[in-house]
């Protein structure tokens, strides 16, 4: 397909001070929680985007100094020559592919850990370390300030020998540089504190030295957060952060815009943002420098990119979820397939993996993270040589997943699915408050299926047991999901408990009566439980959320996003009760004992809705397997394994990458060698 | 000095299976958080351990199969033939020195989080994943069961490659072998649930098929939790737990027994257990079995210990954190150097190094976790060739650990203390309840000082700049330690507050006057305020904890004690406040704020203690480094970085170490090569 002419200006070379971007499509640096320990794999990844038309890649944060350490977490360093070679194998991986590579310097001052370098943490005034207790960053003097200097110019100079076009100065999610800035963090009474002047001197220093360094050929980038969203206490866009730009305007070669404070901020998923939220805060920046300009927003729209880009919002379409989700996304506007495009669902799973210590996950696309030790490309998938004939119960995320997956192998698939829509699970949870883009699961791949020749789906078709074993398949892959479970059970209360009166998340989407003052019993901690009492309070019903852990929600802590939705639930005035743990139903009250003391309580209740697991909806299953059949029979997704979404993508789409083939139980990893031991 | 014989009977030889122990030293499994990407630096722990005289040492963790992976904690794997090159570094490093090399086989059932290796955990039965959220651990079909005990058979089978004379099977602390004996895990209905008989087929088989996997050569053990601490509701000592070991008696050639559930319930920290706790629940082993016991119990006494063999509790003397604070506990007992033994004070900061994914930190031994990548051996320190004086300020911990590294090392030091008595903070800290034994870290050096003829000590001594600058040292140190802060800046208060009445916990142990209603606001959520909260309760008074944070204390759970600490509060009835933000106070009140909406509260106070964060107290730093002095000036401990005692002591010894060396920024890192990625 040929491209429509409107996109042609997000394929536009744009210059950044000595370098060239071939085109407008930016991924700015986002972590992957791979780090220094697993160098190849970050390398294919990096290179994958590039293959798919990133005309810049970003590395994540890579620390100048082992006084800024953020293990466990996946963060690179620049502290030694050892380094430059680990680097270099990303840069040459974006250059294969004709990308700019830039590197994200980066000290988090009072926010790095030092867990593995123990070494003491540095700030701009001392300060209790937010992430490292119980310990204390030092406040700097001029001698730390000047070898804080020191640092940044040995890693710029590392980084231009690793091969990178584009090396970062980075002030923004609170890190050190941005810490200077903020008069919360900066209390010095030097001429590094105090004035705006004052607290801008380092970050100026900075962007001098590191173009002193490395700028006869790299490019200079400012990463500035330019608004941290605590009001008239921080940096506004409307006052200092707009300032702070103004004093710096053409002293970068690009300017790396966002809203931060804490990452959060900056990431915010689709449950509590819009594609293209940060404009009103970041839109001001290419009005005061005639540098290049990138931002984020989660723009998946190649409409919204040419309109960021002719409003002059910003000069790049800055991304980091939406490349991760679809790293050919370039390439498919430019070849004028949009609607191949695998759109960001914005639920921050990838988040969530990065908050916990491990590799990248994602929602849309199971190959992330598996292009180095899975050997998995997000676009091409190996032929299957023989023609046989798969049947796919269930057009669920998984279902569907397979059923492409297995399809673009060249396999015969038929997809079934009992209800009239294809969807599964997502069809109700896209209904909950700020899920709406998880429908994008099936919308992409019920859009690719329909391209394919190989892949029949047949909705409205329920299969039994005996219409499977006549159907004549050659296999039979199972994705018929998962119910949550009725008997309490859930991470915190073991026991099975005697609900008889209780009611699932699957009865109130399939239209229960809810009468009366209804209870929520979270004892899973994922987005359900509040989300639906979300649903139901602003539908009028007076609800209760009850959960046995400190916080409700306490896992979206994961995903970012449960300091929003607690907020949330504050500002529609739901009553919480946390450290409950649910004990029994009696007619019209519910007993619960305090999780620390198990002191027992009563609370009024008329219906009760527990969200506290699920179980495999897997009687297709085994009734299949409890004889000898001509036929192979798998399950995948939930029907294996009830979990995220993401993980029911991930099973499906291994589960067709291995069909056939032997099954990979433990994929390469990079680790040390043990031979030079003495 | 020569070995009192009443010792003599913990260097008797013991014979397990097809090995035999050359004395009854046993390190236990316990975690170091290294794992399978840092295996020499493991190696090397390990390897001291043996060198300073335990018989038996084992490993950590390790997986037996991709189905449980706890990444990103630190975890060994024996999943393929490069896992056997990396373990045998380990065995090799405690063969060496004559002692026997033990490996934990581990499967973490439900608790796996498989993070890493995306695959879906299992289980006796379907249950959500407790560590891995919103995951459910799979319902083991028959199967399943006979490929886990395969993976058990393999990993045995490299483990004896690898060299290792013991082999566990490990049905311990909540994991999988132990889901299938409890009937709050196990719900089958099949041969493997049910019954008592069932619910031990699997332990019995694999115990079994380990044997006759390597059983010719190795020992098999048993790690057994023989109560879980959960009530008749779960494995009891005096219940089931007596019935398993007298059903599988004779078949293991070692039992290896503690208290479980849960970690935290086997490592309890010195606030919540004395010496030897374990000891009602896990007595009866020895009364059922010929083979030989082991058990743990934070053991440092040496006629504890010669009690324990003697009144037949056990046969070895288990340890995992005794070991970590002196690895040469055994030598020193052996050699009659009992004054020497650097004890445990239980303080769990071990606990917390593993529960946030990264090596091990001890507060009595600094060079734990360093002995391959800083070269650094508990016992040995190189000698200082330059005849030079030190004046050490201050004999707080910091002060304490660099008078006593640099005596050693030969310099000529003089230890100068304000107090009457030596130990700073500890002399406070340890009056809180609970904390007496943390005086050991104060104890240890002040007897290891006292036989150094290098280090002058002098208390009651207080030094002013021109004291200092008139004593003729060439170096100084300053480890004059720190204040809390009065200002209301802590972890998540970022803004100086106005609180002109409020007392810090300096002022409480200087004796303050404690008028009426106290409230302790915590902002800094490790031990401090929680403790003194608990102490002026018991002493009477009428205390309320109020704290931004979810919990109380809520850093505690990184030391396995929160939750300990949360009950006991409750227990005495301790008014606690969550999730409330201090803003400011005013006569017999402060105002608060909900952390979560900002709802402004009120709560009734006459007696303000903050508790939310220290700044050093680097008066006389500043005052010797104004001008040119002919003498060095350093800072260690907190005076430098208010930190754990931990941090102090490591501070304080690096400095020591690497007196008159070039700094060590960048230690030794294990890392995976980068040549072959093509």
């Amino acid at each position: 397909m040929l491209r429509d002419c409107r996109y042609d200006i997000l394929f536009e070379p744009v210059k950044i001070g000595p370098v060239t971007a071939p085109n407008r499509f930016y991924q700015t640096p986002h972590a992957i929680g791979m780090g220094w320990q697993r160098p190849k794999a970050g390398a294919a990844l990096r290179g994958i985007k590039a293959e798919g038309g990133w005309g810049v890649v970003c590395t994540e944060y890579c620390s100048i100094h082992p006084t800024s350490d953020d293990s466990p977490y996946g963060f690179l360093t620049l502290w030694d020559d050892d380094d430059v070679a680990t680097l270099a194998l990303t840069a040459d991986a974006i250059h294969a592919h004709g990308s700019l590579a830039g590197v994200e310097l980066w000290h988090g001052g009072s926010h790095a850990s030092n867990r593995m370098t123990r070494v003491p943490g540095i700030a701009p005034s001392t300060i209790p370390a937010m992430y490292h207790l119980p310990t204390t960053a030092r406040g700097m003097d001029l001698a730390d300030i000047r070898a804080f200097r020191g640092w940044q110019r040995d890693a710029a100079k590392r980084a231009k020998r690793a091969g990178f076009d584009i090396v970062y100065v980075y002030a923004g999610h609170d890190y050190l540089p941005f810490q200077f800035l903020s008069p919360r963090h900066n209390r010095r009474t030097d001429e590094y504190g105090g004035s705006l002047v004052n607290r801008v001197r380092l970050l100026r220093e900075m962007i001098e030295d590191t173009r002193e360094a490395v700028g006869d050929t790299c490019a200079v980038a400012v990463r500035l957060a330019v608004d941290e969203l605590h009001g008239p206490g921080g940096i506004t866009s409307d006052g200092e952060g707009r300032e702070i730009v103004a004093m710096l305007a053409e002293l970068p070669d690009l300017w790396d815009v966002n809203v931060a404070g804490s990452l959060g901020n900056d990431s915010k998923s689709a449950r509590f943002s819009q594609e293209g939220y940060q404009e009103p805060q970041v839109a001001f920046v290419k009005q005061l420098t005639t540098k290049p300009v990138v931002s984020v927003g989660r723009f998946t729209s190649p409409d919204v990119m040419v309109s960021q880009i002719r409003r002059g919002i910003q000069d790049f379409i800055g991304a980091a979820r939406p490349s991760i989700a679809d790293p050919f996304l370039p390439n498919k506007i430019r070849d004028g397939r949009l609607d191949e495009i695998r759109e960001c669902i914005g639920c921050n799973i990838c988040r969530a993996a990065n908050n916990e210590g491990v590799h990248l996950r994602c929602t849309q696309n199971p190959t992330i993270s598996e292009e180095w030790r899975r050997g998995w490309h997000p676009e091409k998938i190996a032929t299957y040589t023989k023609r046989e004939k798969v049947l796919v119960v269930g057009a669920g995320p998984s279902g569907l997943e397979a059923a492409l997956s297995l399809g673009r192998r060249g396999l015969d698939v038929t997809l079934a699915e009992r209800r009239a829509k294809l969807g599964g699970r997502i069809l109700n949870e896209s209904t909950l408050p700020g899920l709406a883009t998880w429908i994008r699961v099936r919308d992409w791949r019920q859009q690719m299926i329909a391209k394919l020749p190989t892949i029949e789906v047949f909705p409205g078709s329920e299969m039994t047991a005996d219409d499977i074993a006549g159907f004549g398949a050659d296999h039979v892959v199972l994705a018929t999901g998962a119910k949550w479970r009725r008997d309490g059970v859930g991470v915190n209360g073991m026991d099975v408990l005697d609900l008889p009166h209780a009611l699932t998340p699957d009865d109130v989407f399939a239209g229960a009566q809810l009468a009366g003052h209804i209870v929520i019993y979270d004892d899973e901690h994922y987005f359900m439980a509040g989300a639906l009492a979300e649903k139901l309070a602003r539908a009028g019903h007076s609800v209760t959320l009850v959960t046995p852990n400190p916080t409700v929600s306490s896992w979206t802590a994961m995903t970012d996003e449960q300091g929003f939705l607690q907020a949330r639930l504050h500002e529609i005035e739901l009553p919480m009760q946390t450290g409950r743990l649910l004990q029994g139903q009696e007619k019209g009250r519910l007993r619960l004992a305090c999780s620390a003391s198990g002191k027992a309580s009563e609370l009024a209740c008329d219906t009760l809705i527990v969200a506290t697991g699920r179980v495999p909806d897997d009687r297709l299953f085994h009734e299949l397997t409890s004889t000898a059949r001509p036929f192979t029979v798998s399950r995948v997704g939930d029907c294996l394994q009830p979990s995220s979404i993401a993980d029911a993508v991930y099973s499906a789409h291994r589960f067709a990458r291995e069909f056939g083939e032997a099954s990979v139980a433990v994929p390469r990893r990079e680790r040390p060698p043990v031979k030079d031991i003495a």
